[in-house]
C-alpha cells in the first residue's frame, strides 16, 4: 500500500556506491520525495522508479547534500514532458533557494509551487494522507517529516441497515464522504467503526536527538533516522556538527516505540556501518543499517 | 606527461552507469576540469582522482548537464580543506551563474576567481601550457577548449660551448628562462633548436559542426567531440537541437587531421554507441566510442 524506498544513505557528499540520503514514498498514485541531493535522480533510475510522476518534494534544509540534485531532477521531469504542477515544501527561504538554483533550469513545461514552513510544527493534508513537518535541531533551520496514511473504521453493515441507509451510499460513506440528502445528512461516522491503525513513516536527518523527534515519530511503522557516526568515540563530533551517533538514533527509536529503525546519512568516513549494529541492537533490536535502495511495502494490519 | 580522463560520456541527464560528459586533464602538477555536471565528483572519485587539487574549471556553457555538479564539487573541495584559489572560466554570465548556484555552497575556505570569455577566440596562458577557448554553435553561447602544452627545442651543447655560456646556466636556459648577466643577456633561443611538437587536446560538446572547430582542433593528439546521435536518421534531430551525429564528428576529425577522436555526450536514448562505429571508422579510422573513465597518458614524441 505504502511503498518506501530509501534511495541513498550518504551524508555530506555523494560517493561511488553510496548515494546521498533521499526518501521516496508512493501511496495511492501519489509520489513524494524527501530531499534531493546530487545524484538522487540517478539513484531513482537505478531502482527503476521514475522522477516524472513525483507530486511533492520536501526538503529538510538547504545544505547542498539535500538539495543539489534539484535542478537536474526538474529538467529530467521536464524532458519526460511532465505538465502536472509540482509542490515543493521546505523551511523558510525555499522560494529564494529554488529561484537561485533554477538559473540552470529556467524553462520547464510544468509549474512549481513553493510552500514554506513557518511554524515549529505543521500538518499538510492531501487526499488520503497527511504530512507532518516538525523542527529539529541542526546548525541551520531543519525539519523532520512524517507521512501518515489514515485508515477509517470498518464498515458496519448492521448499522447501515438499522439506519435504513440506501446501499448505493455505502461505498461513498466508507471512503469518508459526507452525503447531503433531501431529508437528512449522512456522515461516515454513522456507519464506520472506530478508526483503525493507519501507516506512518517518519524521516529525520541532520539533527541532534530531541524530545520532539521522539514525540513526532511515536508509534511509526518505520523511523528513518540519521546516524552520522557509528564509532562510539565520535559523540563529541556528533554534538559539534549537530548530528547523531547510531546509539542516539536507537535511543530515539526506543523512546518513540517505533516498529523499525533504518539508519542513514552516514559520514563518508564510515565505510561499513553494519559493523556497529551489534551494540545498536542492544538499545533497539529492530534497527537496520540501511543500504542504498532499501525498500519496503508497508501494509495495513489485517 | 599529460594525463587525460574523460570522466563521463553522457548528455542531457546522468544515467546509472553513464556519468555526464566531463574531462579532467593533469599536467605538471596542474589539474584542469572541463564541465562539471551532476555526479562529476563521484565519477572522479570512482577513477581514484581527487577534486581537491583542481586549479581551473572551464565551462562550455551553462546548461545544467555541464554545471549542475559545481556546488557539490566546491563543497567537497572545501571539506578537503583546500585553501588554494580556484579559477573558473566560461562564457559571459559566469559570475552570475556561479553566485546563484552558491546559494547552497556559500562558505568555502578558498577564493574563486571567475574569468568570463568575451571574444570568439581567446588564449589563456599558464605556466608551461595554454588554453584556447573558441566559440562553437549551440542554442546558447558555447565554447570549445584546447589545452596545448608547448615544447621548447632541444638543447644544443655545441652552441652553448661556442657562445661560451657557463654550464650553470644551461638548465635555466633549457627551461626557457632569460638570464641577465653583468656583461650580456642570455636568451633560450641562443642554445635551443627549433620548437618541438608539443601536446594538444581539443574538447567540444553541444555544438553543430563548424569550420572553426576543424581549425581549432587542427593537428590535435586527441580530439574529444560530442556525438549525440549514432543513428544516421537522427541528422535532422541533431540539426534541430544543435548537436552532432557521430558521422559529423568523424568528418570534423578528418578535416582537422587529429591523431585520435573520442566520441562523447551520447543521448540517453543511445545505449550502445559502439554499434555505429563501423560506419564512423569509414570516415575517420582512429575514432573511438569513448566510455566513462577512458584515460590516456599523452607523451612527447621521442
Amino acid at each position: 500500500m505504502l511503498d518506501v524506498c530509501l534511495l541513498g544513505t550518504g551524508g555530506m557528499m555523494p560517493l561511488p556506491y553510496r548515494w546521498l540520503t533521499s526518501l521516496m514514498l508512493r501511496y495511492n498514485g501519489k509520489s513524494i520525495l524527501i530531499d534531493c541531493g546530487e545524484g538522487t535522480q540517478i539513484a531513482m533510475k537505478e531502482k527503476g522508479w521514475s522522477p516524472k510522476p513525483i507530486d511533492i518534494i520536501c526538503f529538510t534544509h538547504y545544505h547542498a547534500d539535500h538539495i543539489s540534485g534539484l535542478p537536474g531532477m526538474l529538467l529530467t521531469m521536464g524532458n519526460a514532458e511532465r505538465t502536472e504542477p509540482l509542490l515543493l515544501i521546505g523551511p523558510k527561504g525555499l522560494t529564494k533557494v529554488v529561484s537561485a538554483l533554477r538559473v540552470i533550469a529556467p524553462e520547464l513545461p510544468f509549474s512549481i509551487k513553493c510552500m514554506e514552513l513557518t511554524e515549529a510544527f505543521q500538518e499538510i493534508s492531501f487526499d488520503g494522507f497527511h504530512l507532518e513537518a516538525f523542527k529539529v535541531n541542526h546548525n541551520v533551520v531543519c525539519y523532520g517529516y512524517s507521512m501518515i496514511v489514515e485508515r477509517v473504521g470498518r464498515f458496519q453493515t448492521e448499522k447501515a441497515l438499522e439506519l435504513q441507509i440506501d446501499k448505493r451510499y455505502w461505498n461513498r460513506l466508507q471512503k469518508g464522504e459526507v452525503i447531503e440528502l433531501e431529508d437528512r445528512t449522512l456522515y461516515p461516522e454513522m456507519v464506520l467503526g472506530e478508526k483503525r491503525k493507519g501507516l506512518k513513516v517518519t524521516y529525520t536527518t541532520d539533527t541532534r536527538p530531541t524530545d520532539g523527534i521522539a514525540e513526532h515519530a511515536a508509534g511509526a511503522d518505520l523511523f528513518i533516522c540519521e546516524g552520522m557516526y557509528g564509532e562510539p568515540d565520535k559523540l563529541s563530533k556528533a554534538k559539534e556538527y549537530k548530528h547523531m551517533t547510531f546509539y542516539e538514533a536507537a535511543d530515539l527509536a526506543k523512546r518513540a516505540q517505533v516498529s523499525e529503525l533504518w539508519l542513514t546519512h552516514y559520514s563518508p568516513s564510515l565505510p561499513k556501518p553494519e559493523e556497529y549494529m551489534g551494540e545498536v541492537r542492544k538499545i533497539f533490536p529492530a534497527a537496520v543499517a540501511a543500504k542504498d535502495g532499501r525498500t519496503v511495502e508497508l501494509l495495513f494490519e489485517d
